[in-house]
């Protein structure tokens, strides 16, 4: 704070100016002493006072409603929500959320440093924090084109921006339990700041590893016992409950009056829908003091820990000298929000956002789909071999199964047989770096006819397309190329539906209630064409990825996750 | 760590070398989790690997007893217990203690950025990790001369040194809570890091000011609801347990387990007899558990805490990739060490310390007793005015009660009455840069004969001496300055008694049971010169003290510390 603005302040404070205002009535929340106190917040030029008996210039009566600090979501993709910053400040400000913190890995696999400035830009007039973890895994392995490779020079420039509080999540977590320089290279490039960890299942001695590298936090546990050994290292317990991810049940017995300092609360990934029809941290607070959490705890989970943890000792907190970031729940059972203050000014109404939010550019993160000229001799999958490796999706998972057949041919190329559910599936490099198109197929999606085609493929977001035929294949893809990106569903060499995220070809320009009626039409034309998954296009982004086992497909082709190297298509 | 070092020790953790040592059949005080587990615990190249079944080059069994991270103070001034830092690390270290955070305030007010240098120095080879905040109030007032005006831009470059942290207690807290520029000025030195508070008493509208400028901690208070309005306020509460000011017994029931991380121990100043007879951090720990306090709390108050608000990440708690400062403790009762642990090498076996400690060369903080020629004359009073203004002493208290009196007079001087228990004092410039003697009377020394002198006088530790009459003062002033400082007993012209303490006059060269023979010496030669006090020469070294009520006497004269303005000592 400038001295003389601290000066006012402190002037304030000790009571020889008046405040701005004065919150009366009220229940706060103190998440630093663990209680409930009945009294007024004074507030000034933007920060909280102190709590008692000030002379203000204005007062607002809570009415007996509780006064809660704003709360932070401590790790999440912005990019998963489908939805640009300023559309998702919008989203989930109502709902109190004061601060995120981000990891802009998805838009910076596609645009690389570019994404990672386009996140801190478009987010930088929001009545919403966003803070910054420096992506440390793009790409995420060597079996895949992404849009850049980003080194920790590449990296180091961001650590002087005031939003930007460390590394990211560190998801290669072989690379750092085996010590391999390039990766511990991005543990060091935080130099005493944050790291986030990233350690799904990792237990006993390899954790003992990857905790001795320095890794801090870790929000990918399951099950309990995996948590316990993670607190136990020291390694802070982030609860993850996201739209597919939800952690929250299995986890929250772990959680002690004495340990309760060291978990946060993070949503990791949440879509659209449920930001909006749900709510946001307030929900995860909501579900946890269902589950018996005591609500102040459960609060001090959803701000405090989590400003502590990533050193924003200006927030967090209803405390002399932070910010006025708060919320006003009716009660604290439901956490609906009545009102938000961003600053001391009411960004909330009502539960009504009045906070004007703007839209920011998105030159430089567009028509991102650059793909050559293609048709459909691209999709052609040459018969080598007796029978082809197949992926088989495994219903609500992420992880793959491999099985092996024989596959029809036509003019010498395998090609889809809808008899056994077994689609073709390509992923075309779509950065304008190589070219490449990596040539498989799929068992489980259910397709009868058409194709359905995304630019959101993790890690690289490559364009992905399954199909039962070339043609549809082809329609889908170019629908992507030219709309920058999104989702499709193609019939009978139409479309049937579309989701245009031209952000990167990973967020829509539009608002989330237009992206949420998008979706649901685009999974009506997804059942349509005989995908009875609910979430399909979720459930093909991850076909790509190859760090989940057990069997994936990249632009370079399939990839054995289990034995983490690329192999063949055809079994002799 | 270096790369090569930490690729060794992630080898060993994950299992594929062998440890150094492995700790078996330990109860291992988890101060992470809060819980007791039982197990094997690796070390390797001073590293705590992790607790499991390791193979390791050798083991140790711990016969159940239980393994602790070793204690860390939190905030200490290592002058006051008289021992140079290698004789204080001697002592401290058997008893568990394996870092101090200490605040090198009473040297710098001798010596300057000198004084700062030689704690640091000092403590580079000790079995015991030094961190320095730096002395944020050298001088402590502008009513006073100490060695030294410490500047923001003297006490900067410490910053880089890896054991410094921050700044330390900002004692004057009414120029902070009025937004004094300087003051402020001290604050902002720290850029970030952690600035230590001292705010006896304060509370309501100040202590929200105070808090509101960013200080952190506070270790002065003495009172539940005083703790209770900080602890709400953000500001971590040191629960102190020193030689003078005990507030554990009334602090204590404020912690409870949710807010317990918001809780350390410090001892902030404790004595050579104390520190050998009794404990140090374990001794607080000791009585905490008493009181009822949980003991894995108790020992997480005493190290895990201290050490996250501090941001050593890299001690403080048994978990992978921490530094092996350990301490292995018969039971949580009595907190007796059997062994101490420093960087993975043994330091205390069966209680006794084991590890060498050399002395460290004091030049540059020795011969800081620079007055010019005394004689009787320098200590003579003018009389003017019907009476004096008076210091009564309160027994066991370092307030101070301002009382009138006439007093006796020869050759138109005042002199002391010791019918009446007055006796004359003086505080002489000791620093070579003024020769100020500031002059007056106190009253309630007991002294019948003789004269007390000592050069430990806080803040400005100049040469205070109290006595019957001026020959005996003469010859007791001349006496430390021919020791360097110290303390000394003088009657009939003689030396009764003296401990010398070369370092700077506030610290001995010689050990810890010399240093406590010569004070047991010290005290019998004041009884014989009248004076009933406990502890005579802690009274006289805040006699000197501006900031405590009520009158004191500085080499600028008298004091009025309640109007915070030097006054006259005649009354007309």
């Amino acid at each position: 704070m400038e001295r003389s603005k601290l000066q006012k302040l402190l002037a304030v404070a000790r009571g020889d100016e008046p405040a701005d205002l004065l919150l009366i009535n009220g229940k706060i929340v103190n998440t630093l002493s663990y209680e409930i106190i009945e009294g007024s917040v004074a507030l000034f030029n933007g920060y909280i006072v102190g709590v008692g008996d000030y002379e203000a210039r204005a007062q607002v009566d809570l009415h007996g409603a509780y006064l809660s600090p704003a709360l932070i979501d401590g790790h999440i993709h912005i990019e998963s929500s489908l939805l640009a910053p300023p559309e998702f400040a919008r989203t989930v400000v109502p709902w109190g959320t004061g601060a995120v913190v981000c990891d802009p890995h998805e838009i910076a696999n596609v645009c690389g440093t570019r994404g990672i400035q386009y996140m801190l830009d478009a987010s930088e007039r929001l009545p919403l924090d966003v803070y910054v973890m420096l992506p440390s895994c793009v790409p995420a392995t060597h079996m895949e084109t992404a849009g850049a490779d980003l080194t920790p020079d590449d990296l180091r420039p961001f650590l002087s921006h005031p939003r930007v509080l460390g590394v990211a999540e560190v998801m290669n977590f072989p690379g750092v339990v085996l010590g391999i320089d390039p990766v511990l290279d991005k543990v060091d490039l935080a130099a005493g700041r944050p790291v986030d960890g990233h350690a799904p299942g990792v237990r006993g001695k390899w954790l003992n590893a990857y905790s001795a590298a320095g890794i801090q936090t870790d929000h990918e546990s399951t099950e309990l016992e995996e948590a316990r050994e993670k607190l136990r290292n020291g390694i802070k317990v982030f609860i993850r409950e996201g739209s597919t991810a939800r952690n929250l049940e299995a986890l929250l017995p772990l959680v002690t009056p004495e340990n309760c300092h060291r978990f946060s609360f993070v949503s990791d990934d949440r879509h659209a829908d449920e930001l909006q029809a749900i709510g946001h941290m307030n929900a995860t607070v909501r579900k946890a003091v269902k589950l018996g959490l005591d609500p102040v705890i459960a609060l001090a989970m959803a701000s405090t820990h989590t400003a502590e943890h990533y050193g924003l000792h200006d927030t967090g907190a209803i405390a002399p000298g932070r910010r006025a970031n708060l919320v006003l729940f009716e009660d604290l059972k439901e956490f609906k929000p009545l009102q938000v203050w961003r600053d001391g000014v009411v960004a909330v109404e009502n539960g009504k956002l009045i906070a004007s939010i703007e839209d920011y550019s998105t030159a430089g993160v567009t028509d991102t789909v650059r793909i050559g000229a293609l048709n459909e001799q691209s999709f052609a999958v040459a018969a080598t071999g007796d029978k082809v490796n197949i992926i088989e999706v495994i219903p609500d998972q992420i992880v793959t199964r491999r099985v092996e057949a024989a596959l029809p041919q036509e003019a010498g190329c395998w090609i889809a047989d809808t008899a056994r559910d077994i689609a073709k599936m390509v992923v075309i490099e779509r950065h304008g770096r190589n070219g490449n198109i990596g040539r498989g197929f799929v068992k489980g999606l259910g397709l009868t006819k058409g194709a359905l085609a995304s630019t959101v493929a993790h890690d690289s977001h490559n364009l992905i397309c399954a199909g039962t035929n070339d043609r549809d294949m082809l329609c889908a893809a170019n629908a992507l190329k030219a709309s920058g990106g999104g989702w499709v569903v193609v019939a009978g060499g139409k479309i049937l539906a579309q989701v245009a995220l031209p952000v990167a070809g990973l967020m829509s320009n539009d608002s989330a209630s237009s992206v949420i009626a998008q979706i649901s039409r685009l999974h009506q034309a997804a059942r349509q064409i005989g995908c009875p998954l609910d979430a399909p296009f979720m459930a093909l982004s991850f076909l790509a990825l190859p760090v989940i086992p057990s069997l994936k497909l990249t632009d370079h082709g399939l990839v054995d996750v289990d034995k983490f190297m690329e192999i063949e298509l055809g079994i002799s």
